[in-house]
């Protein structure tokens, strides 16, 4: 007999030799039913994996991750007998499963190409397969079995992984009549792969490597339910309209050049404006709760980066030294702007009655990514943080947390980010001397933090040894409105720099004393905290961020007169305003500016000249009556105080 | 006989063999008295030196800078005479004219030092020199015998120079019991020099080699008449009180770092929001005139500056390219934004119903320069352009002018800058080639600048042969509080990049146009700018720009409370203010606090408290009366708006 322990704590005794499955099945049929793997004593297991000792277990129900995975992976093994079966000869690179589905890397053979067109073959066969109920089955094999069954089936791909492998560790899993070099875990057999769906295809180098041959790799998903499938079809699709890429090329938010280099985004200036909007109204925030703001220049001598230790970190995979023609100077890019308000810190002496210092920089970093890494505004070289440093006392940092947590709930609320939830990262306990600081400051910090955390109604979770060897800290996700999360702000303590930078400030006791440093973003970095605003609204921006607040349309040339005079008046009063002033219909017009997504359209006809008013129509909602200007003037200014005025 | 010509045409004969200084008698024995040298056919000469030949003749008074430059070329001899009085067996090195006065590099010798102590007893021995007229008489010699002269004498340093000289140019030139290695002119004798004044003394590497050996500078300057002198060191002392560098320190306005690097500008919170102040008002001014602002990265690949040209023209003498770590990129820190303007200009189709397209950027650029020509804010690695890019048709350039020198002379305005002139640079009609762009488009540019010039009554000089190759420009010069001139903004037109960038428009013909570009610059670098703005206004800054609009002193700490209210009203009120609840005394506070040049002290004693008013107290001149809170916002913003709304 063995005793397995549950999650909750609770041991029952089984036969050496059960599987999780039957486990399952004992505790309820239901239940088995549910299930799609199993965690064995820390590890992930099929779940007709057999049990021979004493373990802890625990199910996975398609909620967990670890079911996905599996449900995922058994899939891509599918799609592989069903491509076997279609293109006899075809040899396999790796399929993995992936966080939305799976992916197979395939060698087609000379001559033959996958395209889109086939995948609905391919789909109609994994159904086929998959409703033979095939079983998938686990073997362990030498590693020169392995090679010779690859060998002899000409996988060469198979193979080259195998001789990689130590021998002693290699496992097949085979379903049906396809036989693959795999790790598992995998689902007891095809039966719960009710729902398919193959996605899409693209060109992948073998291995990642450029020099190495492209192969083709296949997407798709499957669920257990067809309504799972598609829902997720439906959120793939309002995905696809919200892309922040798409939109913004169509209301020419942002671009990229080759010529500038990729991963350096170029604002254009309905996106300069966005961006800037967001700008001015956090520093006036920032500026109400009494942050101090700088300007630092985007380089530094590598020596400020020897100070801070980045250099030796992160030295060799950033953007190389900048070397001067003369005097054997070196500056790097800054990846950060730390370092150098650390020494505006250390310019002026600090006493503890000025502290806390709140510096605040929307200062532009660059770090280096892989071209293949990079992606719209989500994923660039450069990128502007909205970045601020507290330097304060440790019985101050309480304080700051609280401040920086209602900024960070008062900008939420205002962008209507609702759904959000918190993560407080602290240090391993049972590994201290990987951290910076003293026990006592650590333990300080952290209650601070979660106490604070819980003052404030955070729904929180807490992960222990996930800090930074520096400080502990609290990051913000949130939910957007098609439910994808976003990590967004985060506030970390930071023991280091000041020991680095040698921060002091003169005590009540007249001695020197170090402060503590607390990094924090609310937005993260601009570049993709618009992006992120783009997906959520699809580019329909709040008035307040919107670039222009309304477009003016004459009904006919009769009209530009008055037009251009309303114009004038809208644009002197800061109500930034755009004309259409084209010879076109007035139909024509208004469909051309709603896709612009300017809130406000401004028709402007004979009886609108007459009585010096405008018609109003709200983009995507329609006729709102007439207003003289000022009344227009006045309409707009109390609706963006209604947004940004909570 | 000869045949003289004067700058005004009239031609005169001489006997052969007369000099610039007879001439001048025989016109008037006053003017005789008021010349210093003489520009005969071209080249400057001593008034003394005899005309052999027909030839052109300007004799020069002191308002010119070939009189000056006579003149403190002679008192540099004359200083090196008294030296070798005072000082037997010292050596020289160069001692020219610079632009206010001279200097001399001599080696003293083992164990001799020069101290600012020593220069009151070398400046009366100059008098004394001076006072016995000695001539200053010109002597060809040969390179032999100049060697010869020298080696005797023991000054290696002019044995040097000597030896890389050409035989049969080189000239001595001796007063009283001094003789120098020359090249000239100089006075016919030392009594002009009636004012003289020793400056200060500083450590110069010989031949600027940081590994020769550091020699003695002594820096002077001399005047005809002591009147003029004083003047002088009067406008020396008020240039101190407003040095920048000096006021940027005590206001806490900017700094800088040894580990960040040198010329690279920190903004401390004072200094930054007086750039962001002056950024916030341009920007507002900007969109009010159809501005477009747009945001770019602060590196570019290496191609974008192939395309623009740069990288050949500039690529070795700046900041060296950045690698990354895979991939083999390269890329440039920005050393101006065109480019990527001009990439902006080209990621959207544009029609010629669309143009003007007015593009402006606070874009921050690197550049380098050698540490010993770096100079506080005035000259830096990093400064952020107030930069603008019209690009127009070429039937719009006029009007595109005329708003750009609206635009200067409006903010010039608001800024006090009642004093400029302007410049415009043409091409050399006689070496068109240099040029790029058509004969026509030249033209028509340099008559639209010209004419619209001439048309905004812009004081004005036309200097041929000044235009870059690209197009011809119009800079502007404003003269300071205590008349020192600074080139501000710049217009030029650019016939180059829109080749360069293949930038294109759609025509009324439908057919493909290059448009022209216009670069300009209002404040030229904020960095530069804010410096001039500093020694304009010893750093007491008009209400609009100034960090903190006031400053709020309560008599006691009794007072603080209501002190403390009042400073959040002002500060959500968006009134920047600050509180001092020191301990100290009332006067004491307003003594530190007016130091602070903050506009506005707002004294808090038992009266204001009861009235719930405040004093009011306006830095430099004193009580205002009483204000209730509201009042005062009322009167801070209306004196603000007198500032800016002219």
């Amino acid at each position: 007999m063995i005793t397995i322990t549950f999650p909750d704590g609770s041991q029952r005794e089984y036969n050496k030799g059960i599987s999780s499955l039957e486990i399952a099945e004992q505790i309820s049929p239901k239940l088995a039913k549910e299930v799609y793997a199993a965690t064995v004593s820390g590890e992930i297991w099929d779940l007709t994996r057999p049990i021979n000792s004493n373990a802890s277990l625990k199910l996975h129900k398609w909620e967990d991750p670890e079911a996905k995975h599996a449900f995922w992976h058994s899939s891509a093994h599918l799609m592989a007998e069903a491509l076997e079966s279609l293109y006899p000869g075809m040899k396999f690179g790796i399929g993995p499963a992936i966080e939305n589905g799976f992916y197979y890397d395939v060698d087609p053979g000379d001559g033959i190409v996958i395209t889109e067109a086939d995948l609905l073959a391919i789909e109609n066969k994994m159904k086929e397969l998959a409703a033979k109920n095939l079983i998938y089955s686990r073997r362990d094999i030498s590693k020169k079995e392995a090679l010779d069954f690859f060998s002899k089936k000409g996988d060469e791909y198979k193979t080259e992984l195998i001789s990689e492998l130590e021998d002693g560790t290699i496992t097949l899993y085979t379903q049906g009549n396809f036989t693959d070099l795999c790790k598992g875990p995998h689902l007891p057999s095809t039966e719960p792969l009710k729902a398919i769906k193959l996605l899409s295809v693209a060109g992948a180098y073998w291995r990642g490597n450029e020099n190495r041959k492209m192969l083709t790799r296949i997407y798709g998903i499957t669920y257990p339910k067809q309504k799972l499938l598609d829902e997720y079809l439906v959120f793939l699709e309002e995905a696809k309209k919200r892309d922040h890429r798409k939109i913004g090329k169509e209301l020419e938010l942002f671009t990229f050049s080759q010529k500038v280099g990729m991963g350096l985004p170029l604002w254009l200036p309905r996106g300069s404006d966005v961006r800037q909007n967001l700008i001015t109204f956090l520093t006036k925030e920032l500026r109400k709760r009494g942050y101090k703001i700088v300007t630092t220049p985007h380089i530094g001598n590598v020596n400020l980066y020897k100070t801070s230790g980045h250099f030796e970190k992160y030295g060799a995979d950033s953007f190389q030294p900048i070397s001067t023609p003369q005097e054997g100077e070196q500056f790097m890019l800054k990846p950060m702007n730390c370092p150098h308000h650390c020494e505006i810190y250390n310019a002026t002496p600090h006493s503890y009655k000025d502290l806390p210092l709140r510096m605040a920089e929307f200062g532009t970093v660059y770090r280096y990514e892989q071209s293949g890494e990079l992606h719209g505004l989500t994923r660039v070289r450069s990128f502007t943080q909205d970045d601020a440093h507290l330097f304060c006392r440790e019985d101050q940092m309480r304080d700051e947390f609280k401040g920086i947590i209602d900024l960070i709930l008062y900008i939420f609320k205002i962008l209507n980010f609702n759904d959000f939830t918190a993560q407080v990262s602290l240090r391993d306990p049972n590994n201290k001397q990987k951290y910076i600081g003293s026990d006592e400051n650590w333990e300080r910090a952290e209650r601070d933090i979660i106490e604070v955390a819980a003052e404030k109604n955070l729904t929180t979770t807490i992960v222990t040894g996930e800090a930074a060897f520096y400080g502990p800290k609290l990051d913000f996700m949130v939910k957007d409105a098609i439910g994808r999360k976003w990590q967004l702000g985060t506030i970390q303590v930071d023991y280091n720099l000041p020991e680095r930078f040698d921060l002091t400030y003169n005590g009540s006791d007249n001695q020197k004393h170090r402060p503590v440093m607390i990094h924090r973003t609310i937005f993260g970095s601009m570049e993709r905290f618009v992006a992120v605003l783009i997906e959520n609204t699809t580019g329909k921006f709040p008035l307040w961020l919107a670039p222009e607040k309304a477009v003016i349309l004459p009904i006919s040339e009769k009209f530009n007169d008055y037009a251009g005079k309303v114009l004038e008046i809208l644009n002197n009063s800061d109500i930034c305003t755009l004309i259409d002033d084209r010879s076109e219909k007035i139909g024509k017009k208004i469909r051309d500016n709603e896709l612009k997504k300017i809130p406000y359209l401004l028709i402007i006809g004979e009886k609108e000249v007459e009585n010096e008013t405008v018609a109003v129509r709200k983009q995507g909602e329609g006729d709102k009556g007439s207003m003289n200007i000022q009344e227009f003037v006045n309409f707009i200014n109390s609706e963006i105080k209604k947004e940004i005025a909570i």
